[in-house]
């Protein structure tokens, strides 16, 4: 049973290992809200996993200590244990699935985790881990439904109340359930006043459905691109926990997320995952009952993939109209591209891809298409450019 | 004539309005050195620029406050100035040349500062910015060549040491040199026993080639795309402190400015612009003496458009063999196109982007191009997608 002195105990225990993430002011997410980022991207592997994990080892006895502990996660998770063994000298074994990215196998190799790569999919490593644990005696570490995983993200109750005893409301992202768990118990413990909302994907919201029924429900599948958080199953420990602390949930679409992503890269400078952004989008897409309230988003993590951050900058870009795209036909004739290509350049906007293909069905048998890739100021300007190409007769297909 | 006590009375000036930035650990940047960011990126307005401008805007008189300031940029400066002025209540007039991207003349306006769009380039907004301090009185806030605006900027030297009393290096991004001058200045009088090293663009070296020439020279041109240290001239102050207490100065690529933007995304989390980047590009590519040393990076800013944002992912991961791009030859039969996709598909890439074209010079008649955009694990995968086409018959051209 976590106890509030177990909150304190880990923020003792972590404090030669993880950063006090400092808040960060963030006036123009949404100007109606008085903002503050908890930056736990900026934390040591990336994410605020490694509380977690670094307490729970904390707690264990010198022999559980010297036969190691194992855990089972493609993620966060898995650099989080990873780093907290190494920092206490312990051996840690990891259990990935073999379709793991690459790029998150390395991380976790890198903070001198043993990687087990293990045929087949999330549980076949799962089912692995267990069989390792009992041959080998490892201690398990579970994601989320721990009561001292649960106490170590508490810790960031506990920072954030310190820095900032004015806040009102604040926002967590919701997977498993163990950050806002350790959050909202803080809280209502120390500052009952103090609102704790959760956030879910809308293609994930296990959480959501099981508080509101009353019961831990198990989702079919999960869609949505904030890997993070796609938890299929809420804890026990976990659901028991949100159904008493946690005020209120919400979700929240991907198209909101990635909004949230772009915008805290322009505006605050930071790099967020998906599931590190969602707290953040339920805010700019007024989800929730904090206008004018002094209000703190937790970002839990950054750990996403630079090739998923160049698409979402693409469509930001598209949808804010700083890049457009248009197909346009041409007729099979000589000098129609170097005359197209003067008229764009004409207006200002640049082009940045080209791709030419032959006729298509409905379209004139004589004719080609062509799609380019502008850069353009906005959305005026965009339709500033269909205009000069349409006046000079080209047809413009979408 | 700059006084420490100067830096000091900044400090104090400055509590109310900017973030202490508190170092972050950057240990995968380069391996052999045992580095901290200092995140400038992070701070309100997302530069430095905002301590200088707000140390020069509180020593002013009540009269020159009464009047306004005046400021010349079409960056970082101008949305300090405007931001400093605004937390004290005074009007702030920015010129910039009419040519200036949108985004930041919107990110200066919403500081409250009054814009005024001059037609042509940076030095007919200089002119003009000095005809409207003496028709009004406005006080001219310059970007770097005055001593309390050196002043604030050398804060960051004093947050440096108190936070990291174990420093041995600082590494500072340099443009007209107000912001090593400041770090320089006040790290040689508290701790002479620090290196400070300034790292510019490759292509915009007016300070490198001015302190090694003795005297101050003026580039013709500057090529590069860190346009926060694009500067022609270093100014008459910053020339003489540079050359007093620079340790030593040196020159980064704009490639190796983009790696080093692309790490800090990946490993650190931080957006930083290629001006922010060069002192990490410097670190990172082994170009100072500091292999084992506890040494602190200045991360100046993070205003870059995203825009360049992702054509710098795009580079990286070209770089890195995480993207491909590849041209193939394909007779014009049906049913290639299919082929060609099931053996790629085969080999676990993505294909992101195709260009289908007609024949070139060179290449059969009946022939077409099609070039396509993959995403690939590393550069040995990229290798196996190669010779998986070429055994299928399908002819690579590069």
């Amino acid at each position: 049973m976590l106890q509030l002195e177990n909150v304190y105990q880990a923020a003792f225990a972590l404090k030669s290992i993880i950063r006090n993430t400092e808040l960060i002011r963030a006036p123009k997410i949404n100007p109606d809200v008085n903002l503050y980022i908890k930056p736990e991207n900026l934390q040591i592997t990336g994410s605020f996993k490694v509380r977690g994990a670094a307490y729970k080892i904390s707690r264990l006895t010198d022999e559980e200590k010297a036969r190691g502990v194992i855990a089972c996660s493609a993620g966060n998770h898995a650099q989080g244990v990873a780093l907290a063994a190494q920092r206490n000298n312990i051996k840690s074994v990891i259990c990935l699935p073999d379709v793991a990215p690459i790029s998150k196998v390395e991380a976790t190799r890198s903070y001198g985790a043993q990687i087990e790569l293990v045929n087949g999919v999330y549980d076949d490593a799962y089912q692995r881990a267990l069989q390792l644990k009992d041959e080998m005696g490892y201690t398990f570490i579970h994601p989320f439904d721990d009561d001292s995983v649960i106490a170590g993200q508490g810790t960031i109750a506990i920072e954030i109340l310190n820095e900032n005893p004015d806040v009102e409301a604040i926002v967590v992202p919701v997977g498993g359930g163990g950050l806002i768990s350790g959050i909202a118990y803080t809280v209502k413990m120390l500052r009952p006043d103090v609102k704790v909302y959760g956030v879910q994907a809308q293609g994930a919201p296990s959480m959501v459905n099981s508080v509101s029924d009353g019961k831990i429900l198990t989702l079919n599948e999960v869609h949505t691109f904030a890997d993070g958080i796609a938890v299929k199953q809420p804890g026990e420990n976990t659901f028991a926990m949100c159904s008493k602390y946690v005020d209120d949930f919400v979700t929240v679409t991907d198209d909101e997320t990635a909004n949230a992503i772009l915008s805290l890269m322009e505006n605050q400078k930071l790099v967020a995952e998906g599931a590190g952004a969602v707290s953040v989008a339920a805010v700019m897409f007024n989800k929730l009952p904090v206008k004018g309230k002094n209000t703190v988003c937790v970002v839990s993590g950054g750990n996403i993939d630079v090739t998923i951050l160049s698409r979402i900058i693409d469509r930001g870009l598209l949808k804010s109209g700083r890049l457009a795209k248009l197909s346009i036909e041409l007729t099979d004739k000589p000098g129609q591209l170097r005359d197209m290509s003067a008229i764009i350049a004409k207006t200002g906007a640049n082009i940045v891809a080209v791709n030419y293909e032959h006729a298509e069905k409905g379209t004139d048998i004589n004719s080609c298409i062509i799609r380019i890739e502008l850069e353009t100021k906005d959305r005026a300007h965009i339709k500033e450019v269909r205009r000069a190409l349409a006046d000079q007769g080209f047809k413009i297909l979408n």
